[in-house]
């Protein structure tokens, strides 16, 4: 049992406390792991304001994180002291129904009890002072100094890579880059549409670049939003309350050539969790063969709709998950790109905050000013 | 200019009245067919009926065909007199944006003039004998004793296949066995829910059973149907009137095995046109993977609608027209399968009627005495 200093959500609604927390040591198969660096990301947010119907508490959020190995359980075969690792929320065990599939990333293995917010076991490591058990968060719990978390929900990545930036490799950078890459499988000359040009649809606009788009149409309701998308491959900008006519129009009279009268785009994107806007993104897909991606998580009890002569004649709707990432296969392949070069970081990492500061963090956020804050310990 | 024996649709609601057109001989790009069977399909009823907010009168409605080129059109070269040939309402132009893309089989050649009823220099080939124009449908028109159609609209097939079995390939079989291989791909071992036992159904059921489907489980709120399934390759059978709680949650509990503590099966087909079936389909597929696919027609701005929740964990909604089959390409190595023994269509063949008993036909339908009537010339 030792103490860490974490930023703790004690009830919906409220702003994190910053206090010391009791942390056991890692059992079977568990990894004590000290966090270097951690962002804040939308679905933290989701949680901690109250919106999130499952949401449990006291609990410490934060998943997005990378530090390095401290302590290893029993049994822990592939990370020792000194390791430098990426948490997963979405775990990778190689060993569940799932993962033998071949054909998803949302590994099974542990899926009951992270959702109760407990280790596999059962039980939760952290716990107040006083005793009170504190609730994991998403398997991960990176908004503290140090947490335990499962073998398998640790990618190991390489040890020069900056924390501070690479975190973002946890939930961001991978769900954007990964929707192209694995959930849509973008081929190149592709043509694409991207709702919502925060930090996950800058992420998406990269992996599109990444994956040889020829077109990359960026739509906001924030004209602020385009010269950062800009930089990271946009080539069309659609602000839709600007525009006469629907952001559907829009996008099929913009992707119209001389081949091909009906227009509409090969891929779109929803990263925006709005449902009408997902609808929109199917919509806006070509006949006979578009996709489109839900990324956003959209409110609770919220649902999509369409006609379904949409589909029937060819669009695909899907949704992704982490990207469709395999963790510990995938992510330090991301963080390789990172370091040569291939993916863009450092320019969306626009605030850096202590522990203490955390809520500074959130405020950023909904204000708009960050597209990416870090914590760093 | 010829004169031919129709069944014509007057008026939205009415029986079809059996009548002599004239019927012009063929443009350039068009051959003149004289049908010698042709299946009743509920898309005809559909539009007859007047619930197709897009259906046109007069009309010659008739999709399912098969029959014997008579004359060619200048410039017509795959196709001679004597030729063997099925009525493809899909055409496949092999020249367009959308034949070349490889990744549709919704060729856009023709398809203004075909929605609004005419071939594709824009007027019709058939009038009443008073001269008054009478609109093609689904650009075929087989309730004719002889039809005019496009040289890419034409199915060559063998001459040795037997015209009152193989116009069922010209819709349902197609449609149905299509949906299997084409659209959802499925692979042997797979799991697969079939809702709605009618005609589609049955030839999804066998589609299923080709492809090699371990699990084939139909669903359909009239117990007769189960027999006749169960001949074509069901497994299990699910009629949701008669069980307790949701037929999502039966077929998931039906699907749950040692290794696999979840359920839900492989893939998924509506064969139903209802919107909430379609919802249910999509619902019953496995998280992670589950592709589901709607084959059936929705009444006119009816929506499908479901939580992007069951997206992001993984579900594809994806839907189908004509099977996904390229007709030019694929309605003769179907009209092979069915020689070979591959595809049985013989005891779907439950009725044979004359032209001027067509309206019988409709009946048959509705009482849901028929799995397919066909009218012989
Ligand atoms: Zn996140
Ligand atoms: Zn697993
Ligand atoms: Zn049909
Ligand atoms: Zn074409």
């Amino acid at each position: 049992m030792m103490r860490t200093k974490a930023a703790v959500a004690l009830e919906a609604g409220k702003p994190l406390e910053i206090m010391e927390v009791n942390l056991e040591g890692p059992k079977a198969g568990e990894v004590l792991i000290e966090i270097k660096a951690t962002g804040i990301c939308h679905t933290d947010e989701f949680t901690r304001s109250g919106a999130d119907p499952e949401g449990l508490f006291p609990s410490i959020l934060g998943h997005e994180g990378a530090g390095i190995v401290m302590e290893v359980g029993e049994g822990v075969t592939t990370l020792k002291p000194g390791d430098h690792v990426i948490p997963l929320y979405t775990p990778e065990c190689r060993e569940c129904h799932s993962c033998l599939s071949g054909k998803t990333n949302l590994c099974t293995a542990i899926r009951g009890t992270q959702g109760q917010g407990l280790m596999p076991d059962g039980t939760t490591r952290f716990s107040m002072l006083d005793g009170t058990p504190i609730y994991h968060y998403m398997g991960c719990s990176t908004f503290a100094n140090h947490t335990v978390m499962p073998e398998i929900a640790l990618a190991k990545v390489r040890d020069d890579a900056p924390f501070d930036k690479i975190c973002y490799i946890g939930c961001g950078v991978t769900t954007g880059i990964g929707s192209v890459i694995n959930t849509a499988g973008v081929e190149i000359g592709s043509t694409a549409a991207v709702f919502g040009l925060g930090g996950i649809g800058l992420n998406v606009i990269q992996g599109l670049r990444m994956a040889g788009a020829d077109v990359i149409i960026g739509v906001d309701l924030n004209d602020d939003k385009a010269e950062m998308a800009k930089k990271f491959g946009m080539t069309h900008f659609v602000n839709p309350s600007k525009i006469d006519g629907s952001v559907t129009d829009a996008i099929v009279e913009l992707t119209k050539t001389e081949q091909d009268a009906f227009g509409g785009v090969d891929y779109s994107f929803d990263a925006t969790g709005n449902v009408q806007v997902m609808r929109d993104a199917l919509e806006c897909s070509h006949r006979g063969w578009g996709v489109s991606v839900i990324i956003g998580v959209a409110p609770a009890g919220a649902e999509i709709s369409t006609r379904p002569f949409q589909l029937v004649t060819g669009r695909v709707w899907k949704g992704t998950a982490f990207g469709g990432a395999k963790g510990r296969t995938d992510v330090p392949k991301f963080v390789d790109w990172y370091m040569d070069g291939k993916i863009e970081i450092d320019s969306m990492i626009t605030h850096k905050l202590s522990l203490e500061d955390i809520n500074e963090g959130f405020e950023l956020m909904h204000a708009g000013k960050s597209i990416r804050a870090v914590v760093e310990f």
